[in-house]
């Protein structure tokens, strides 16, 4: 349980020859694209190196995967590898690895992250919640140097992972820091408008016909308009074939939204009604209602379940909890 | 007709006392952001300063206005100024002075402004076509030194302009400079969250209805979904009350649809079919398009009149324009 700064870990990557890579489950954009930063920086340092997916990557990112990816489907010999690297994965059981005995990894391990949260669970960890983004990180320890040059593709794909972390520069992450960090990537070659337009200017039409008819027909406001949500129909998401797991061109339709606080997109469960909830306020935590639904996730962004039989029922139950955090102040 | 570096603009704040400042017709994000911080840093300097605008405040940016703005209408003494700057206006008439007699203002003046199409029409002339904004160029003129300290409410205007004029960082006059010179406005004090909360996170919600309406029932394509537009009725203007001043959100949303090269508005004309055009990719000017439909514009973003009797002979006209611009390659 060693913290270590990026200098540290740098060693470490000279150090070690065969490595896996990992990150969290349904990796967003900030995992993908340092994990396969690492990789490509790896591999181009003369090591081995594998990056270990818990499922296919999303299409938006399959352009950018560097081929050398390897499905959790496959099964692992541990005897292939002598060191582990997680990437942006809080906590361990988040990581790829979930289902393997991960308490008996038979590998050193350096856990790099910027979750305040992270659990500090490998040998070695370098956690900088003031980080923007994991990407952030392995761009310094890069700069440390770790045994290759960083090309511009290595730039384009840390530089992905800023900006998907930090919604393009419209978050509250958003610092002189990391725009510094962007310029200088810009200026190691990332090729900044295919990053744009695969990222932003690239939204299947039918996901956008899918987000209009929500706004349409399933838009609900409470609160006096600061709670605004979208209850997302089975047969909607059939009708247009869409896939769930990538909900963040809902929430910020609902996050543009004038005068809304806490967003939430909800979905039927078998046991209720599974609620994604987003704030637009450090004031007002969704990540307390997450954890009064035993759910978890960050104060500005969690998750959880509403065991309700009905609709109508756990929208009440959802207003109650929004009131509650609207009106403490 | 001198051209000048930010160095001597500095001087001339510097040098006279009652300045006028003017700006484009429609204003934007930058023609606003620009104006605004020019307003406040000369008042700070302790000089006479009035800004003129060309019509009301658009709602979104009037939270930014210092107060200290004159309506056109109200009539103008030139005795009362011994200066005028214009801001981001490339053509003199386009100003905010357009019905005056501005061929014979008897005001020296000083031009600044990015449109690389800049006339060059005023007595001192600072254009600089790698600028993204005119507010960088305002900001370089402030450090250079002309009477007042750059204040976190004029680092703040400056950016507005900056975040405006790069769509938050996503077009390609997206640099590394341009961030830089963001980094260095946070830190000058710039409230980054008031920004971008005004700027995306405030739509009105009948504004998201109405480009739901458009996206369900009025997004058309041709040419293999390269050539993308909403018609727009002037029905639904009327049911959602929205103001067709500001296309941007709905340009943004057939931007970011899959595979789209050029994107259009169209709207009723008493003469035919008003134009306004995108185009996500250097290589298809719409410019070029609407040159020939006798408008105006640059290559990336243009606008033009289609004289047709019904809306599907004026599409058959763009569909026919788009395809000899696409298929050009």
């Amino acid at each position: 349980m060693n913290k270590i700064n990026p200098e540290e870990a740098a060693g470490l990557l000279r150090k070690y020859d065969n490595f896996l890579i990992a990150t969290h489950e349904n990796p967003d954009g900030d995992a993908l694209g340092s994990s396969f930063a690492m990789l490509e920086y790896l591999l181009l340092a003369g090591k081995k190196a594998e990056l270990l997916l818990p499922e296919a990557i999303p299409e938006k990112y399959r352009d950018f995967s560097p081929g050398a990816c390897r499905n959790y489907a496959s099964g692992l010999d541990w005897a292939n590898y002598d060191f582990i690297i997680y990437l942006d994965t809080p906590i361990q059981k988040r990581a790829a690895l979930s289902e393997l005995d991960f308490a008996n990894i038979p590998l050193p391990g350096l856990n790099i992250d910027h979750h305040p949260d992270n659990m500090n669970y490998a040998k070695w960890n370098l956690v900088m919640p003031e980080a923007a983004a994991a990407a952030e990180i392995i761009f310094m320890i890069f700069k440390a140097g770790a045994g290759a040059k960083i090309t511009p593709n290595i730039a384009g794909l840390l530089l992905l992972g800023i900006i998907m972390d930090t919604g393009c520069f419209r978050f509250d992450n958003t610092s002189p820091k990391i725009m510094r960090r962007a310029a200088e990537l810009l200026e190691l070659g990332a090729d900044y408008h295919h990053i744009i337009s695969e990222m932003f200017f690239s939204v299947p039409l039918t996901q956008i016909e899918f987000q209009a008819e929500l706004v349409s027909h399933h838009l609900k406001r409470a609160c006096g308009g600061r709670l605004a949500w979208f209850y997302v129909p089975p047969e909607l998401i059939k009708k247009y074939n869409v896939n769930m797991r990538n909900t963040e061109g809902l929430i910020e339709t609902l996050r543009a939204v004038q005068d809304t606080e806490i967003v939430v997109i909800m979905q039927k469960h078998e046991l209720g009604f599974k609620v994604s909830m987003r704030s637009k306020n450090p004031e007002f935590s969704v990540g307390s209602i997450a954890r009064k639904l035993n759910g978890g996730g960050h104060e500005m962004a969690a998750g959880g379940l509403i065991r309700a039989a009905t609709l109508a029922e756990a929208e009440g139950i959802l207003i109650e909890h929004a009131e509650g955090v609207l009106n403490a102040l």
